[in-house]
């Protein structure tokens, strides 16, 4: 996360608007896919010059154009001339460290929200920026890097039936935050096995690298909450733009999405509260360790240096020690050390320490 | 809690609305039980096909339709085409793990809460989605499992001059909400008594598994505040709806169930701030412990230790030793190890340890 | 306080206003005083039966109806019906778990308080509910127990020229409940003289029971909290009431009235906080004791042990040890020792811990 | 602080504006102070009976009258009377507990705020209650003892070319409340002093007695901004006051005085973190510091346990002991004793606890 | 930031808008730095005497007026007299511990802001004041000594084509500003380069050093945070400004900055969290070690001093101890010190401490 703020300083004191790529090179080429479709017909095509695009500017189909790789910075500067976009825009784009926000440049409508996956190899949650940006007959998306959670989607889009096909622009820029959204609960849903599966080894027993592993999943949730809390303003804010290219027919799914990240939000922060207990019970825990250690060490010192004390005493040269010479002496100091012994186990006893 | 979210990742990508179970089967089989009524007469039957409720839709008496088990996908379904439910609707029917919402669809208002009742044999708290649907004559109610906490509802419907024979489906609405929230309350006096006993617990003799009861609860007071914290503003803000399904005549009782949960939601914050505070005594008892067991190791060890030292001397082999070979010597190093043990335990009670 | 919202079990599933006593029997018999005046005259009365207060009801003079002890439910409804009054409001009283509040009954004003007294004795907080109802021209009071706050009240009503007797049954209400107010100063007045008496026993010698009284102390401020935090509310909104039962006149009181209890919430939190102070200063005693006694320890351990060595290796009986038959040899090892705890003593000197 | 309500229990139950002095008596005799002024001409004098200040009430100059000492109820009475006070303001100027607030009395506006000094010799924050109560051509102010903060101004007054001379009673008042305000930040910066001699303390060589210091610093803390927290909206109020009594043409300085008690509210703010960042680093140096000494006797103990054992197994008297007779017995054993040690030495090497 | 109020007290009691200068002198002169542009042509000059300034004032070129160091309170007192400037604003300019705000004198936009620089040399932030007055043709800017964050911007200002030269004051305004929040992203990189080290350093190998660090840390983000957090409050409250002296077309680069500020806001506190995240990781590891070092403790002592006493009792001298004459004696007692021996190990293996 603290690299979330990285490479800005390259580009301090650039007029705003200045195009340049704040972000990590995740791909190795851009690539540029282009869907067009209405209710009739479908076409899918990937172009290699940003050009090829324009045809479908005008058109009444809806375009349906994702960018991924945002490395190539003449890209979106050809995307931007083309389609006529605000230069902040571009910028923010190309700065791939934006909080999720929404803003209204009247021919566009621009949204910017974070993909998020979980990595089953490393057991890492992955984040990109995926910014949108709607007109009126297309819908273009950027992302940081070739693969994304919108293979459903595009299944959907063959099919002639679906509500997709019949809907603008609009429709398929719900059905893509939708999916972003759904993404975080499956985060989620493996946040809570992990946070589960440490509950089990705090509470049972509780190795270094536990704590390592609860204090690393903190800093997750603090920079998972980083990416979706805005998202609540954001759609919140979406909910009243006052824009011809949102239909008002959709206000009752984006309600619904509402919802959604309201309970993505919630189980967050009650992930943050468990985390945070995690780690009271972890300390309560060494503590009661320390305790049993100290307890285990108390008896046996308790018992044995007295005990040591009477062995050393009738271990002493002195020319004159009457009870060295005694009849019963060795048996009489066994029976005291016995003694001693005992009354130190009842003693202990009773101080529930046994 | 964790596993609130569960299953939603099966349906990601999914378009809005389609229709799939999310949650656990809980029910063997799906029952439906229609209640009609009016001032006069009363009706009840268990029916076995959904379209059997079509009769009931239209009548100008009150409707009560319950089913019980959501695993059957087509049951919902059916009943969402006869009564004309939203596709939404149906779909946050059906995945249980919705947080407490109220939804205005014009001619249906949609209230879901969660029904939460104390297992008294597992002492586990139990909590299943309970959804509402209001409309014109009739009050649709969809739980997870047979059994719920609306027996008494039910008796008193039997009676002719109940004030529930006398109103309309807004007024069962109310009371069934009346009767969830009167839950809370139960499950409240259980958690104290559990809290009670554990402070006695931690104050008198904490043993390890009472850490983890502690936690335990400490989560499930987590999972208990997100069932109804949201309720708090559900209610208030089905006061302010402007639907004419819901008479103006109860909004003096709708105030009252506001007061309620507003005193449920403080009840619960008070516990969480007193399980806090039982976290807290816990590790200041465990200090203590550790306090009184390094205590005695340390008097036990500090007095025989010097002592040992003595005995040790006296028990070296050197040629030359005069003391030895004193009349007195044996007896003088009694006299010196107890005035060393004196001088100890004055020492240990100045310092107060003893 | 976990007693609070105890035997609303009892009811669940009633219908709302059915009227059950909740909550625990305090007093033997319910008394019924009347104190009935005007500027010119006065009466006070005891009455044994409700419908004797009924000739006070229309009259132009100002009735004050106090009724102690809640536990006869068929006494409360018997006013309820004589003096008109909500069901809702009955049921309230009746369950003497209220969280403070105000109702607008168009005909009466509603309004419940807590009644909060310091027991010298027992060293424990009191409180009972104190319900007012506040109607044309009489006020009607509940409490839980016989014996209030309310004494220099009466005796103030005795005095004609007193302004209780030339204003209307809202003067009334406002000095009772500044009375009320003002015993929340003197409960915190008796707190902050344990918070004192408290710091300074945990900053000088802090025993065991300590902590068990913080942590009572804190409890109690938790349920202290609850009683008059929503009381500000509660005057705020009785300052906004559009209601003719209160004069326009008083409005400077209740603003008075505002801002004591403004106080009395100020001074709360500065409680709590002191209190988790102490919890803080508590848990560092502990902490500091802790390192006391293991730097004894440490101390003794670490000269002694390896003198204990020195004379052990002296004891040993091989055959050739020359050292044992040199000269000087008993000397020298006095000497060596007497070296190693000086050494030893130098260097704790240096560690500061001696 | 915990004396801050004292004295309220006295008067509980007596009718509001009943006047009573609440607090300390702080002053021997009550001293009356008029100073007179407009642009041409000033006149100060010392009064000694109330009824002396009552020609310069209606005059049009500016007057000032400030009491010092309130502790004769008579006085604050007849000032009262003379000058037509509200009962509740005179209540409130007796009860020296106030929060800081304003009220606005038609002809009277009424500030309440605090004088906070530190005294250099005892270290302690002191502070009294300063009233002040804004008239057409007046302005009167009631404050706990003699000395006050207002001595400069009494000198600008001397100056006909001031901007105090030539304007009215609420610039006066304005000039004084800037005065208070001042002075939050001077008895701020001795708290810094000592935040960082603290904070230096802490890092360097925290005795018991720095702990003591910490907290009676949070306490003060706590204690200061119950003072100052209040202030903000009393200024922030005072600027929306419709009054005659306030020029418009102040409402600049007002901007500039609400900044200031901005800026006194965030550095008591970050003092507060600071000093509870302390207490973090406070217990973390005990920490530390105990594990050092656990190492110290780890050390120590590990290393000549074994030896002592060693030695101690050839103190034993059996007969048949073969090792003893060898010729290089006791060389051997020394140098196995060597060994153990240069072993025990690496391990706490690798250990990193040497 | 103790220091930020310091000097303050020196002026205590002085009327508003006498000018003193509050602060550490930064620089050794004062420079008066002069460019004045349009889209044609531009000119610098560094001016010896402040009146050289009014030729500027009313040309309707853009002038930028930029003071650098202000310990010489006549310069600042000059350009106040000659560009009209409020007595307030001036004060504010040289009190250089302003708190960041906006103020709407109607000639004049005033903006106060904090430049903050992180130092590589010393490891340390670096923070001064700068000042802003924005009138009609001109910017003045207020900085406490020379050297600071604008050179691209006066690089950009040579350039013909740049936006800047074809704008007015108030975009050179938003420049300056967006230069500031820039600087902040580029504190926090460093800031969080820091983090990055220490929570390795923490997680491997905590030094006492660490500690001290982390505190360091800690303290300079409370002060960061309250440089940056009221600059929101700022740039907010300058987008909703009714004032001609900012251009509407700005409005969009405005909501910009909004966003960056937010950016800086959110990773503060995210840093806030990651910093007292490692503390908490710092204390479990203090434990953790305190736990390693106990249990290496109790594991020797545990073993050996059991087998210390079974060897002092038969170095007693007793007459009659039999079993120092078996034959096998001393082989015995080797194999019963040895069974302990590995009895404990079996033990202590049990208990997962080895």
């Amino acid at each position: 996360m603290a690299r979330n703020h990285r490479r800005k300083a390259k580009q301090v004191g650039l007029p705003p608007g200045t195009l340049v790529h704040v972000g990590e090179k995740k791909a190795e080429q851009v690539r540029i896919t282009v869907i067009d479709y209405d209710a009739a017909a479908i076409q899918r095509k990937t172009v290699s010059q940003t050009k090829q695009c324009l045809p479908f500017k005008e058109t009444a189909t809806v375009t349906w154009i994702n960018i991924d790789g945002l490395h190539d910075v003449k890209v979106v500067e050809d995307i931007g001339r083309l389609f006529d976009l605000h230069p902040l825009i571009l910028e923010d784009i190309l700065h791939t460290n934006q909080r999720p926000k929404i803003e209204n440049h009247e021919r566009h409508l621009f949204v910017v929200m974070r993909m998020i996956r979980f990595d089953d190899e490393t057991g890492r949650i992955l984040s990109e920026q995926f910014s949108m940006v709607l007109g009126e007959h297309y819908l273009i998306t950027f992302q940081e890097c070739v693969g994304d959670v919108f293979e459903p989607i595009r299944q959907r889009l063959g099919d002639p039936q679906s509500r997709l096909r019949k809907n603008g622009p609009d429709y398929l820029l719900y059905r893509l935050m939708d999916s972003l959204v759904d993404h975080y609960f499956v985060v989620l849903e493996k946040v809570g096995d992990r946070i589960e599966a440490l509950q089990e080894e705090v509470a049972r027993d509780p190795a270094e690298g536990t704590l390592q592993n609860i204090h690393r999943m903190r800093r997750e949730m603090i920079s998972f909450r980083r990416a979706v809390w805005p998202v609540r303003d954001l759609i919140s804010s979406l909910q009243r733009q006052e824009t011809p290219l949102l239909s008002e027919a959709y206000q009752v799914f984006f309600n619904d999405l509402y919802d959604h990240i309201v309970r993505v939000v919630d189980t967050t922060e009650s992930y943050r509260e468990m985390i945070s207990g995690m780690l009271d019970l972890y300390m309560s825990s060494i503590s009661n360790k320390m305790n049993a250690v100290m307890k285990v060490l108390t008896i046996i010192a308790t018992i044995f240096i007295p005990l040591t004390f009477i062995a050393g005493v009738y271990g002493m040269n002195f020319d004159t020690m009457p009870e060295l010479h005694w009849r019963w002496g060795y048996a009489t100091i066994w029976g005291i050390m016995g003694a001693v012994f005992i009354a130190m186990l009842f003693y202990f006893k009773r101080k529930k320490w046994l």
